[in-house]
């Protein structure tokens, strides 16, 4: 079944898109959200959203753009009928939307500025889903995608949980935290890491859908819902409707956690609470730029409005969270960034919130009430910084309260996570529903990338897009990280829960030495420039798919599967068009070229009089990534899982990053029947 | 009693010394090996050596180096008396020995020349031990070193075990290599690496005795062993004596497994098989680059004539592996590099030894005799070249016959690995003895390190030099190794050994970005020519210790424990004289400073007229190593570790890479009683 699928994508897969795609995970004409290999958590809620594609022109010019409105859904169970999906579900039939987009194929199209017009019609639904879901469009036109539900674990394991995200946290990272901060005598570490103690250890891959670098909005999401999406999407699959706001959703482990258990639930971050990685706990928006709505999700839950005919309106378990702690007033002030000039401190207030800015108001807030806490104007300031270096602090002007003062009263990781637990069980307390917490820490590598983002939607600030590669604060704020988990297993044995809480600690993506994205060789050939030359270099969404594992000349999106003279279990091509970026720090004068070396190993360097200096017949450039970018990027290695508690034991091993959600989903029992389960 | 020990190792350590050392392990002028913090395996043979140095001149001069005849040396167990060596162990005493050796203290030292003259006074001894080793000289001087005999497991859990190391293979190569070979859909791999499946998964902290990156030969001392050393040192505790084979040694797991078990000892390699990582298994001497005595070694088993006074003569059950397989024909060929012109093929072909050149050879060869494959005349050509470009094979003169013709028939990693297990499996069937086989690929990032190593014993080969960089040739080696690992476990199944072996997969160092070096940011300031200023990078041995972790002004070597004003668990100070050389590979246009900013984060690019542009107020070369260096060079990751089979549950989680040993020999029972054991 899945192999006639594969050829069937294939065939409708001929354009040779990396750099650019019509659309993420649409490689045929027919497109299905959820995509096809979708697994789902029991009870889950998720949007189904179909496009029948008409592209106008380009190299997948069909019918002149003439629309079809005729398109059909018949979903299918096991090997039972294939029943149209209004029967299926028993909804009534959405009405079509039609609307038109356009995109570069590449970026030869791109220079030429001939863009590929693409007539749309689409329906949608929303539906609890399982099962072989088969679009029929274009007359003969099939699109097949196999969807699975995975059995749920019987019952409730941990009644509460943390999950720990370190931005951009590798082993090299952890690995150089522990060798400036603890001590090593004749090759003996007299002190370890906290995360070098937990009791169980894993690693996940953090690729995303439709590329194998992912952003952090993409890879929070697969952490938090099981699905996998697009660079740049948080909890719904992106389609290619003009609002960002009503692309297919998916639910996350908080609104399930809320709807099933209804425990409570806490946000603390080092960054701006309205950043990729807290923002997936709650929001649903394919574009993680748009604070305004996230702090709306926060507010009031995620919009039912999806433009889409449901008969059934979107979940808003996720309102209103106990506990929001970190940094981004510039999304709560009232001002451009927010609708109607909406002042959200007297919002949350006006919901029973006690509103904070300070850690002296911190330590003495009323742990009975939900709690919101906006402790800077931007990401909040580095340990280093706050415990080395004060005074750098100042002049920074990023009072919380939006008047030019400095934060010079900000706490720490742990000050907001202690308390923060307090809190939790303190609204928790005897109804043994229990508490989920998510501490996301983004002032990794990462920063700079989440600069590049605002830059995207909010356009640049030349001082933000300094902050970049500072190893010293990485580490600074990784060792407080670590602190602060060791503080948090303390805390939870003060108060009897360590045994019910389940600890994971884990990154979203790596950030430092490997493959960290992909080379169009081809358009990198056809440069003169030698800065233009690193155009050919795509990194997050553009870094693509492998070119590794297709026949030759067919797409990176082809899903054919097909083996190469290597045999099974090697590359099918070693010179693809879209060959890998890769590199390394510690190196002589080196050129990247990145294309196989056919005549035996590479030379990398010749000797010059003066020691060893770069082949000259490498590219002239030192940079290896496009030269609009300040900063260093993402990469693809698997980053470590380390877990502790009831239900830890499921994280040993290696696995996809979507895993994550289940395994937390399955500790808290959110499959288990409760009074609140639908 | 520990304290003790460090605040006297302190009060000796003034000079700052990281670049280069008097002598790794002994900052104080009295040493003793094995050194402070050991472990033993009980029953496990080592030697002690102990030096007492009376510098004449440089800043640790002492009573203008006269020479102290008067040490003593007493053992003390538990809290019992602490008693004279000879008495201790009943060992007659040792003659005195007496010698001069000179280092340069720093980089400073070097350019001007001026070095540091030592005078030695040295005993030593043959002895199992444990205890407490108090060292007496200078009259009110004292080294204490705390040893401890860790206790073994009760019995055999595996009768075979097979240790495959990928030599500098981080995750981010294992994660590449899955991209690059495995297809993924919509986020799915359709496929996995056989490591991913293994059953059991930790990580090793690969970091030296006394530098904090490591070599291979270092490395491999510690998983072989259990006891870590000096970089280019194969088990033994490096003394400041000229003959590099007298150093004092400790036994290794396979003359341990020989000697106990009596069981059958295979080792296969892609490289020389006198490289570091298959030398390791067998060899003790602290020049890796001593081929000859490398393969008498494998011949004859260790010397017994180390210098010492010994009552024991070294234990000799290395000698003759029932398989060698590998590339390295130049140690094996009368000429320059055999000790007397000595034919090692004919020597090894009297000992009972088929002698074989090719993988037609291999194939058809008896498995009932002890086997000798050596098929290239350097390190085996990669899977890249044999299976994807085989004209690259040609003109490369690499025969094992040293005949100058090309060796175009070498057999690949799977097709020894198989046979290995088949001859070492034939010639130990029934006896129940089991076997051990070492399998190390090495020919991932680190070959360039190999030759550098090559280099400083035998002079540049400028075509050696070349070897570097080549990511698609390491992720071949990766693949193929990946590929045997999944046909040894089929084979072992097949053969119905599966359930009886251990099989450990592992790296001896990590190989790419992160932490990979030491900068004397002193020497830095000082130099104005920006070449000259990477001189002032230190790698492999000369990175040494963390300056992190001592007070302000003291140096990396010291011992005593403080608290910096960032409390535990953070650094002591975060701009030390040596500070880390850390980089990534996907950056802009950067220059590396290695020097924390205490005005804020880092600005490491500034707006030019065409994109970013490296901050000119940054270091202005490109390169990140000494420019005498024509690769890159190790890092500092932790590495993984996958296992499964009987004991494969004891490799979980994070701990030391010489934890590997001890974990290797309490699978095979090697502390349990026997007939063979002492």
């Amino acid at each position: 079944m899945k192999w006639s699928t594969l050829l069937i994508f294939a065939a409708a897969s001929v354009v040779s898109a990396q750099t650019y795609k019509r659309l993420g995970t649409c490689p045929s004409l027919g497109c299905i959200f959820p995509p096809d290999q979708t697994d789902f958590y029991a009870g889950a809620y998720f949007d189904i959203r179909l496009e029948v594609h008409s592209p106008v022109n380009g190299t997948e010019a069909f019918k002149n753009g003439e629309i079809d409105k005729d398109f059909t859904l018949c979903i299918q169970k096991g090997d039972g009928p294939c029943e149209d999906v209004t029967k299926f579900f028993t909804v009534e039939d959405s009405k079509l939307d039609t609307w038109t987009f356009s995109y570069y194929e590449d970026l030869f199209a791109r220079d030429a500025g001939s863009a590929s017009v693409v007539n749309v019609a689409s329906k949608g639904y929303r539906a609890p889903g399982m099962y072989t879901a088969r679009l029929k469009y274009h007359q003969t036109m099939e699109t097949v995608a196999h969807w699975l539900v995975r059995e749920p674990a019987p019952e409730r394991k941990a009644k509460n949980a943390i999950i720990f995200i370190g931005d951009g946290m590798t082993q090299p990272m952890i690995t150089a935290a522990r060798m400036i901060a603890h001590k090593s005598i004749n090759g003996r570490y007299q002190s370890l890491m906290q995360m070098d103690q937990m009791e169980h250890l894993g690693h996940q891959m953090t690729h995303s859908i439709d590329s194998y670098i992912t952003d952090s909005a993409n890879s929070a999401s697969a952490l938090f819902t099981g699905h996998k999406t697009t660079s740049g999407a948080l909890n719904v699959y992106v389609d290619s409707s003009r609002d960002s706001f009503d692309d297919p959703k998916y639910e996350t482990v908080a609104e399930l956690f809320r709807r099933k258990r209804g425990g409570a639930f806490g946000i603390v971050t080092t960054a701006d609470v309205v950043d990729a990685t807290p923002a997936a706990m709650c929001a649903h928006t394919r574009e993680r730029g748009e604070s305004a709505g996230i702090v709306y999700t926060f507010l009031n839950g995620a919009s039912g409005d999806t433009g889409l005919n449901s008969s059934l309106a979107w979940p808003t378990s996720c309102e209103q969270p106990d506990v929001i702690f970190g940094g981004g007033a510039q999304a709560f002030l009232p001002g451009p960034d927010s609708p109607n000039g909406t002042d959200f401190y007297q919002a949350f207030a006006k919901e029973g919130y006690n509103i904070i800015h300070n850690n002296t108001q911190l330590q003495g807030v009323d742990i009975e009430k939900k709690t919101l806490g906006i402790f800077s104007s931007e990401s909040m300031s580095q340990w280093l910084d706050r415990h080395i270096y004060p005074e750098s602090l100042k002049g920074r002007k990023n009072s919380p309260l939006g008047d030019d003062a400095d934060a010079l009263d900000q706490p720490g990781l742990k000050d907001m996570t202690l308390k923060a637990i307090d809190i939790l069980q303190n609204r928790q307390k005897d109804s043994g529903k229990g508490w989920l917490m998510l501490y996301a820490s983004c002032h990794f590598f990462l920063l700079a990338q989440v600069v590049k983002d605002f830059d995207r939607s909010e356009g640049a600030s030349i001082d933000k897009m300094m902050h970049a590669l500072d190893y010293d604060r990485a580490l600074g704020e990784l060792l407080e990280l670590d602190d602060t988990i060791r503080a948090t297993i303390a805390h939870l044995k003060e108060i009897g829960e360590l045994d019910n809480t389940l600890i994971v600690v884990t990154a979203d993506h790596g950030h430092g030495f490997d493959v960290y994205g992909s080379v169009d060789t081809k358009y990198m050939a056809a440069q003169t420039d030698p800065r233009k030359k690193r155009d050919a270099i795509g990194i997050y969404g553009e870094s693509g798919l492998s070119g590794y594992t297709v026949a030759k000349g067919s797409s990176p999106d082809n899903n054919t599967i097909v083996v190469g003279s290597g045999g099974p279990n090697f590359p099918v091509q070693w010179d693809p068009r879209y060959t890998f970026a890769g590199g390394m720090a510690a190196h002589p004068d080196i050129r990247e070229g990145w294309q196989v070396n056919k005549t035996g190993i590479r030379k990398t360097v010749v000797s010059g009089d003066d020691g060893y200096v770069a082949n000259p017949n490498d590219q002239p450039e030192e940079g290896t990534i496009p030269d609009d970018n300040s900063s260093g990027v993402h990469s693809l290695t698997d980053v470590s899982v380390f877990a502790s508690g009831p239900g830890g034991e499921a994280f040993r091993g290696v696995y996809n990053s979507i895993d994550v959600f289940f395994k937390v989903a399955d500790a808290l029992g959110l499959g288990a029947p409760s009074s609140e389960s639908q």
